[in-house]
Order: structure tokens, then sequence, then C-alpha cells
């Protein structure tokens, strides 16, 4: 199996560089992943400007991959298009220092990677770990690959699109694994104002962890609750309920 | 009705300021929009760096709104949280300079901002124009906010979330407005690799229409065949049929 590994922390992170460790069990891992750390980037593509990738060593002097000055969708665009002999057989990114679930899912970088790997119906996932004060990557990357195999031993259909969440391990070992929907519900974030040193106004985002709603069982909250979430995701944004209603609407 | 308008274009484009000026037949309108372009940044957020707000003064010296040096994203989260006196009542994103249809719309910072504006409960219209040698803004606007208006007078539900894509004006009045589903097919991409006067490689994104697809009609499809689309979107990444089907895999 050919394996492409992405993230975006960027290609020295430690989080993409324990899970190429693992990775390496089940197939041949080619690194493609940005340059410079990306989060917050969303879906976001490159098009006002060109894209230079450049081999990355790791501390040994080994190629650990490509790094490429770009988002990580461009990453993935650009390794299928370019940089790999042939397209890969399942793309990964992560792990992401910082849960993606709810609607955070939107503002992710790692999620988008493997959204674009779906694009191209390679199979994809994302996975994220929880924040803490101290990330035990290792570990970490060993429950990750623990999840991929037991995703691909179910046979999803090519292009399949999975998020995967770990909960911190400061919390002891995870209950179990959740397959869950995505959380919709709105997190607690604002800005903080503040005053430069010639006095000018900046605003600098603040967040905190979402709300814990009761009801429905989500990424979010069974994450909360220290289990592994593993979310099925699609890139039809189209709201099919509403669209048969607003085709009766009154339009001439 | 209070109006929040912003784009991806930056807060100069004449999309945007042709938005305005028919806007206003239907409230009060605030502009608040990214300072530079921040085309295919799709749904990023700035958490890394901090945001600072900067009114624009238009041609004759009167204040068109405030210019923020962040994505679409940030601009209506910071208007919603600081700048604005209390919540719009709609917010519209637009007009882009190029069409936002099938994927692309993931692309989107167009459509990231009317996205981050359903976050909020508040009803979020995103407006983009099929590209073409000259945009016709001034009547594209008009276009636009009889659609806007048609939407509204079917009131709705809060929170809702639009896109609407125009033709361009070079192939003639539109044939109509159709309610269409997102497209999902990819389009024409790649990169052109390149030499840099110092001899080192680079690749530059290409792109080619979608290509059009026999079957469904979609947003794409109903613009080839020059009609007004809109399309109700959602966030709700979750692939529901797969969830029920993941629950069932073997996981422990």
């Amino acid at each position: 199996m050919r394996i492409l590994l992405t993230n975006d922390d960027g290609v020295f992170a430690p989080g993409l560089r324990a899970l190429r460790k693992e990775l390496v069990r089940l197939g041949e891992v080619s690194v493609v992943a940005p340059i410079l750390e990306q989060s917050g980037v969303g879906h976001s593509i490159t098009l006002l400007s060109p894209l230079v990738s450049k081999p990355i060593e790791d501390d040994d002097g080994r190629v650990l991959g490509l790094g490429i000055d770009g988002s990580p969708a461009d990453c993935v665009k650009l390794a299928i298009y370019e940089l790999l002999d042939r397209p890969p057989d399942l793309i990964v990114s992560g792990i992401n220092a910082g849960a993606n679930a709810g609607i955070n899912v939107l503002y992710s970088g790692t999620v988008a990677a493997a959204i674009e790997g779906a694009f191209f119906q390679i199979t994809s996932v994302a996975v994220s770990l929880e924040f803490s004060e101290r990330f035990d990557y290792p570990h970490a990357a060993k429950q990750a690959v623990g999840v991929i195999e037991k995703i691909l031993a179910n046979k999803p259909p090519k292009g399949s699109l999975f998020n995967v969440n770990l909960p911190s391990h400061g919390r002891g070992e995870p209950k179990g694994i959740k397959v869950v929907p995505m959380g919709v519900g709105r997190h607690g974030e604002g800005f903080e104002k503040r005053r430069d040193p010639r006095g000018r106004t900046y605003f600098w985002m603040t967040y905190q962890p979402p709300f814990r709603l009761e009801g429905e069982e989500t990424d979010v909250t069974a994450l909360a609750d220290n289990y592994i979430t593993v979310t099925p995701l699609h890139f039809d944004l189209t709201r099919y309920d509403q669209l048969g209603q607003a085709k009766e609407w009154t339009w001439s």
C-alpha cells in the first residue's frame, strides 16, 4: 500500500514524524507537507503565487519528505499531480496538535487535506490529538494507526473520508472508539481587544472548548467523555431538505 | 434590516462596491471586508497573529467600511463580536469575481464568510459572478439583490445559507433562476512546471472549468446553461449514510 502523509502543522511537526514511524507498518509512506505551520488555514489553496517543493531531511540526514510553501490542500494536489510517481492508495493527515471536532472541522487544514484526497476518490483519514500540556505523539500515533487499520479492515468504498480525534492522554486510556456525527454547535470564542506600543487597537482571537450540549452524542461530546472518535465525512454541502422546499418557492 | 457585507476579493473590489449600492435599498449596510485579496483562502481564520481594522474611504471621502488584515471568515467574526453595535439580520458576501460552483465551494472565501454567518444563526448569502473578459458588476448587483429579495420573501428559517451564482453577461440575459444542488464532480486542474531565473523548479496551479457531466443538474451545469443558480447549503459534513454502517463495524 502507498500512503501519502501530510498535515497542517508543518513537515517538521512531531505529530507527523511520530505518525510516519507507525504508518510504515502499513505500507510505503511519502511525506508531502507544508514547510510552515498552517493552523486555521481551512481548505485554502494557492492560486496567486507559485509553489516550491524542497526535500526535507531528518536529524540523521535521511530524507523525511518534501516541504511545500503552501497549504495542506496544496500539498495533496501537488503530490498527486506532480510529485508522486502514481497516486497513493491512502492519504493520512496529522497528527494535528489539537482536536478538530465540531464546527472546527470547517477551519481545519488537517481535515481539508483529507477532503482534498477524497476529491481524488482516494480514501483519506484526518487524525487530531486533543490539546494537553504535553502531547504524547508516539502513543497517539500507535492509537491512530490502530484505528486506521480497523477502518481499512472494514473495506470502506474508495474515496471514503474519516475524521479521527484522539483524547488527550492526561485523562488515562480512552474508553474505546465511537462512531459519531460532527457536532454543529458553536464553541466559546471571542476577541481580546488590545493596544499596540503605538496605541493602535488590535484584536486577538480567543478560544474556549465547545459548549457541552445535552442531547445528541457528537464528536465533541464523545471526545470529552474520553472516547476516540471516528466521523465519516462528505464534501457535498447541499442542504437537501431545504433544496426541495426552495424549488417550490416563487422565483419569477 | 441591518446587513453586513463582506467578500474575499478585498474591500476595494468593484464587486463589493456595486453590491453595496444596490443593497442599501434593503436596509442599513455595514462593510467589513479583507484589506487584501483573499481568493482561495477557503474557511481560513487567523489564530496566530492579531487582526487590525482600518476605516476605508470611498473616492469621494465617505467611509466605505472597515478593512481587516484577515480572511473573510475573520471579518464576519470580528464584525459580530467587536465592530458592530448589534448582530446583523443578514450577511451578504460578494460579488466574487468568478463563479463558486461545484467543489470550488469548498475553496471559496466568499462562501466561507457566509458559512461563518450561518454559524451565528444569521441568514447568509454568498454571491459570485461567472468569469468573463469584462465583469458588469452594476448589472450583476441588480440581479443579486433581486435574488436576495426573493429568498427573503420566502421567509427561510433564521441561519439559512444560500450560494448564488450569476452567469456572465456576455451570454445575454439569464434564462431564469434555478434551485440546484452543488456539483460534486472534479474540474479540470493541474500544475504548470516552470523554472525560475535561478533554475529552480516551481509549480503554478492551472484551472479549467468543471467537466460537463451528463446526468443530474447541478450548480455547475445550470450555470453553464445560463441560469442564475441558488443552492441551499449547510455545514454539517457528517456523511450520515456511512455513519450508520460504520457504527456496525468491528472496532474492538
